[in-house]
This record gives structure tokens, sequence and C-alpha cells, in this order.
């Protein structure tokens, strides 16, 4: 199998397998059967035996996986070997959170360059990453093929970040900008939205409190 | 209306009408209308004005909201006035940016302190918040009636935390672990998942490229 034949909601399970599975010491957990996976992440173990049914032809009745193995199978499933540059577009609070954020160097994703309309950022590096103005965004991503955008800019300009971003050749952008973007078929779009579940859960609280 | 009587589809939009709203001027924009928002946002402008109908009375046929009272009525809505804390478990790399993030204060919610396992953290102040040992939580938390958690540890001690979390009296858990947290039916869980949306887009790099 490959990733055109597995589901999307597959594929966003199995970074979290992964986490799991790295998570363990290989000589305390030398395998690992669906089961137990299922257990620790809350999902059934109908679903967990299917989804690495499809990356994996590693699991044996009664012993389960090697885990180290599944690891590997995982890894190699998902291209994290493969090294895939983004660019960064908006470096206030939330972008300079992410610039420090390592989580995206586990999915073989490097964050190259921030770019933002602050004149007071350009040429400083923040968590070792150079911040240029957005005017260079073109050329910058032109030059090094750039296919990959984080836009954590506020939500007024997102909109023509993405057009810009688009129009340069960029295929796939994580969205942390409360707007829904409006982009061409062929590009993805996925939004990651901290205001909004902040905001549900305060009047969760709010609520109980009445 | 009240935030018993919407829908929490219309709650998680509210604030990026807020969001959008505080990043106009107000000298060049004294009133907007419901299919500005719309076009601004990518909703459908049935939507808005259905969302902001639930929240105020302002709005008037040809000339829209006065936007001043609509960031108003919406702040009220969501009692962003109302100061709320939280406590974040787990001051790992993904931990610290979100302590540095200033977005949640917006809502009207402040990370008090952190906790962490790694004891060469206690005591540490990091973005100007305390970082205690997770044995402290209970007495800290019960102390201070913090009902809000976030939980940026890796999976696998994450349904732990929260089991602790929920112990202590916490209602709402802002989930950025990777794991499928189980909690009471009182207790409100939302997830953001950055890493299975950064691998979501990779595979479509991936895909794209062959």
């Amino acid at each position: 199998m490959d990733i055109y034949s597995v589901s999307p909601q597959t594929l966003k399970r199995l970074p979290m397998y992964l986490r799991f599975l790295t998570s363990l010491s290989l000589t305390e957990y030398p395998n690992i059967s669906a089961t137990a996976i299922a257990d620790a992440l809350g999902f059934y173990d109908v679903q967990v035996r299917k989804d690495l049914a499809s990356v994996s032809s590693g699991g044996r009745p009664k012993t389960g996986y090697v885990t180290g193995k599944l690891i590997e199978d995982i890894k190699k499933f998902l291209g994290y070997d493969e090294q895939k540059y983004a660019v960064l577009v908006g470096a206030g609070n939330l972008g300079q959170a992410l610039l420090s954020y390592e989580g995206f160097k586990k999915y073989g994703l490097e964050i190259s360059v921030a770019f933002d309309i602050n004149e007071k950022l350009w040429g400083q590096c923040i968590h070792g990453k150079k911040i240029l103005s957005v005017d260079d965004m073109e050329t910058y991503c032109r030059n090094h093929s750039i296919t990959f955008g984080i836009i954590s800019s506020p939500s007024e300009p997102a909109q023509d970040i993405a057009d810009k971003l688009v129009g340069i050749g960029v295929k796939s952008i994580l969205n942390f900008a409360p707007v829904n973007l409006k982009v061409p078929s062929d590009v993805m779009v996925e939004n990651v939205d901290i205001a909004s579940s902040v905001v549900l859960l305060c009047c969760h609280i709010t609520r109980n409190k009445n």
C-alpha cells in the first residue's frame, strides 16, 4: 500500500501511533500488540489493527508487532526520511512560538525561514530562524522550490498571504489564522484553530458555574 | 440569548468574527455588514447573519452593525471580561511555546503556572510563568480553584495527567497530546492536533511530486 490508498483518517492516526511507539523503551517493549496500542491511545483495536495492516506486514498472532520494525515501517510509509522545507508567514507571538516548536522536525519538516511585515524583525534570528521581509517571499520560495507554507498571521492578511503562496507554487498550507482560506483544488489547507477551542472550553466553565 | 442557546459551531465562529472585527480600524469601518464579514472570512452570509443575531441586536438594514458595539456584544456574550485561569501540564518544547502564546489572554484566559516532571525546570520562570513539579499540581489547583487545564505532554502520560486534573476538579481540557482522552461526561476536551495536520500536508506534497 502507499499513501494514495489509505484514508485521510488513517493518515491522521499514523503519527499518533508513531509518537506513542517512540515513547516506549524498546528493551521493555520489544513487541507490542494492536490491542495495547488501542488501549494506550483510546481507539478501538479493530481500527488500530486495520490502520497498521496498511503500513506494515509485521503483525503476528499473540506476539503482535516487533516495535522497532513497526516504527520504521510507519516512518517509511509517511516519508519522514525525506526532508521537506516550509516557510512561515507571520512572525508575531504565535509565529515565534512555532519557530521554537520542534515537533515539525519529527515529521521531516523544517521551517527554513520566516517572513513578516514588521521591519523591526527583518534580519533577526529567532529560535535559529531568520526573519525576512514579506517582499522577499516570492524570490526566496522560487529559488528554494518551497511547496509548504505555514500561515501564523492575524486573520485579515491571511487570504492575501495564501494567494501569494499559491501563486508561488505552494501546495500545502498549515493555517493558524482563524479564517477559511479559499484556495484552488490542488492546494491542501489544514486549519489549526487554538482560539476557537479555547472559547468553547471557557464557555463550558461558565456554563458549569451557573 | 446566552451561551446555552447557541450551537457549538456558532460559538466556534464567534472568536473568528471578533478577531476580524478587532483588526479593523474603527474610523475607517464605523459600520460593517454581515456580508462584508462573510466575504472576509470565507463564510456564507446567511450563516454570519444568523450567528450575529444570536449575540447582538444591533444589526440595521443597509448600514449593518456599528462595529464597536458589535465587538462589545460578542465579548460580553463570550464572557471575555471574566478572567479565567488555567494550568499547563508539560513544559517541553510545545508547552514552552504555548507559555509565550499571547492568544489565550485575548479570550480572558491566563496560564497561571506550569507543571513538569523534569526537575531541572522546577522553580524556573519561562515566559514569565513559573514551572513547578507535577507533585504540586493537586495542592496548587485546589488552592486556586483551577477548572481549566492545558495538556502539552507527550502522548504516553497524557491520560494519567487528564485523570489527575479531572480528579482535582478541572472541567475543561485543551489537549495538544495526540491521544483521545477518556473523561467523564461533565468534562469537555478540545484537541489541537498540529502533528496530524503536518503529516497530511506532507503526504499531499509527496503525492503532488509523483
